[in-house]
């Protein structure tokens, strides 16, 4: 039998995983930070009335810049956006590869504080993007002076900002974006998953875009949208960046399910988004409640929550696993991420947590902690 | 305002336009090769049916090995497939694009023999991947010496062989694949995005598959399926190739109605793929018409047909639009490619030729022709 080693493929790939955390049938999935919530009936309808009218024509290729569905996305996004200033693509992963195509690639440099998203160094090796880990400082915050000094140092030419951030969740202060916007040699992406999930008074990277050409702000419909099955990442800039981006897009890379599908969620916006505020109250609640139980967390912007286990958190995860919770291990010694869902999920989450820690299998170590977080 | 000038682009983009044939709406469009006939009335809700089925739990990420749509196309494909041997993404040039990523890339290199499929060196270009352009000889045909000869010259990471090529339509004598098999140094992946149309007794690199871990063959639904709005290309290789290709693939690249519409498909390919014959007949109607009037006609295994206009190609594509009739200017001096679709449009086109030549715009120059080409 061949194995991948007898494979001519790429050096920098061999003896690696595919990215993705286990997908396992579990009673409660915290794992991948999915909106818990199915679509309420009515919107299923609504986007199910709209995909029929595709269906006659699909042996015609779709609309190959999708005008319509970047006209409504632009819409629901304000800010003074149009369609030429907005783009979309098959999740937000796609749109962040298509700008390391035009803007990184070969002999270029792109760069991220980590820990932030895990696919931003993966993007950049499938891009042949030679990737810069950059630090953040304590409690996994960032400030200007310590994102503006590693800019500085390493020069690259694309910087990743995560606002909120994942997997930590809090969202970066706008003095951070326009600090390194002064001093970047190249583009600033913004990656904004989790942007409708901040706490009031959280600003958002659109606000900045007039007069910053250099900016990119993306966004994703898989989480706040509950959409993740339907895969649409969109980004909001410059629209020169928009033409930089159709340079390198795949021709007829959205199909016209997924634009006709996107756009109907999009005319139901208030309803899918409905979830949203029920989601942060969950958040919120366990972050409370963890910290009421002595463990560390993160301040948490987004739909998800990082708290420190205690322990080794494989040992943690595991536990939780046996107790039918998935939650998720991001490689962070110490801290495990667990997705803010229905009051229900909380509720089996928050009795995992306590019947671990009746059992003592993982005694949680209160420390004095600073602060909020 | 910006300009893409102003932007940091890579160099190599600079000055490039987005790849796509014109979308114009015309009465009569032959080019782009999509499948004229809709999709049957009972097979169009059928696919509704499996969409709605989704809808509800689109919060969710889909699967992201895609196991039963792979396992769905091993069955369609035969050849004693299954699942673990199959490969789908967003089309076929998705498809082609992880298979760069995985096996070229970065200072490493890719050959085509051109004219074939005008993809082929972008997907190189958005990949970093150094493209190389080998010859076709006389009449566009490719012999299994001609291939041997530049294979062993350049000894590129990766081959691509077209069969039928698309633009010139001719199937590959199998010899020549299995010629270049035995020299390549990497990779060898044939393109049969047009398979299904091809002639009685014409052989599928599917056949070769056993015994050569090297090879990829690459099919799409959007042809012969009618399915180019709902974009699914694969390949079928040894599993080593699916593995991969899955180091280098976007976590969650095909969505949940992308897998459901293109099972659906799959379960009614008799329904859909009845058009296939009636496209053929089209095809060699094209072919024999065009002969009849005089002019060099490239054998056609696709659904699509090469001819020689006698002329200035770009003056003869303008004076067939502005009599409704929509063809492809591929670049080849001299020649315009028409795509094969209902028999109305057939009548359309071979119309459109006649009225041309009787207005004298377009004098064909008839010369001798060797052969059938």
């Amino acid at each position: 039998m061949t194995g991948l080693a007898d494979l001519p493929i790429r050096d920098d790939l061999r003896g690696l995983s595919p990215y993705g955390a286990p997908q396992l049938d579990v009673p409660v999935r915290l794992n991948t930070n999915e909106n818990s919530h199915p679509l309420p009936e009515a919107v299923a309808e609504a986007i199910g009335k709209a995909l029929a009218a595709e269906l006659r024509d699909l042996n015609r290729y779709p609309d190959r810049d999708a005008l319509a569905l970047r006209a409504d996305l632009a819409g629901y996004l304000g800010h003074g956006l149009t369609a030429d200033g907005v783009w979309a693509a098959n999740g937000s992963n796609e749109v962040q590869q298509q700008l390391l195509q035009a803007f990184a690639g070969p002999g270029r440099s792109a760069l991220g504080f980590t820990p932030a998203y895990s696919m931003h160094p993966l993007l950049a090796l499938g891009t042949g993007t030679r990737w810069v880990p950059a630090r953040r400082g304590a409690d996994f915050a960032l400030t200007a002076d310590e994102a503006v000094e590693q800019v500085r140092e390493h020069r690259p030419d694309v910087v990743f900002l995560c606002s909120p951030n994942n997997p930590t969740g809090t969202a970066l202060d706008p003095a951070v974006i326009g600090a390194v916007l002064r001093v970047a040699p190249g583009m600033v992406v913004v990656d904004e998953a989790y942007a409708e999930f901040a706490r009031p008074g959280t600003v958002s990277a659109l606000s900045m875009l007039p007069g910053h050409p250099r900016l990119v702000v993306t966004r994703t419909m898989s989480k706040a949208f509950g959409f993740a099955g339907g895969r649409l990442g969109y980004l909001a800039a410059d629209p020169a960046v928009v033409a930089a981006v159709q340079l390198v897009r795949l021709p007829y890379h959205l199909s016209a399910l997924t634009q006709a599908a996107a756009r109907a969620a999009l005319a139901h916006c208030e309803a899918l988004l409905g979830t949203v505020v029920e989601i942060a109250e969950q958040r919120d609640r366990i972050v409370s409640e963890l910290r009421r139980r002595g463990l560390r967390v993160a301040d948490s912007d987004a739909n998800f929550v990082l708290y420190e286990v205690g322990g080794d958190q494989s040992v943690a995860w595991r536990t939780l696993l046996a107790h039918g919770v998935l939650v998720r291990d991001v490689g962070l010694p110490g801290w495990l991420r667990v997705t803010a869902g229905t009051r229900a999920e909380t509720d089996a989450f928050l009795a995992a947590v306590d019947s671990i820690q009746r059992e003592g299998s993982i005694a949680p170590q209160p420390r004095p902690t600073k602060g909020t977080s």
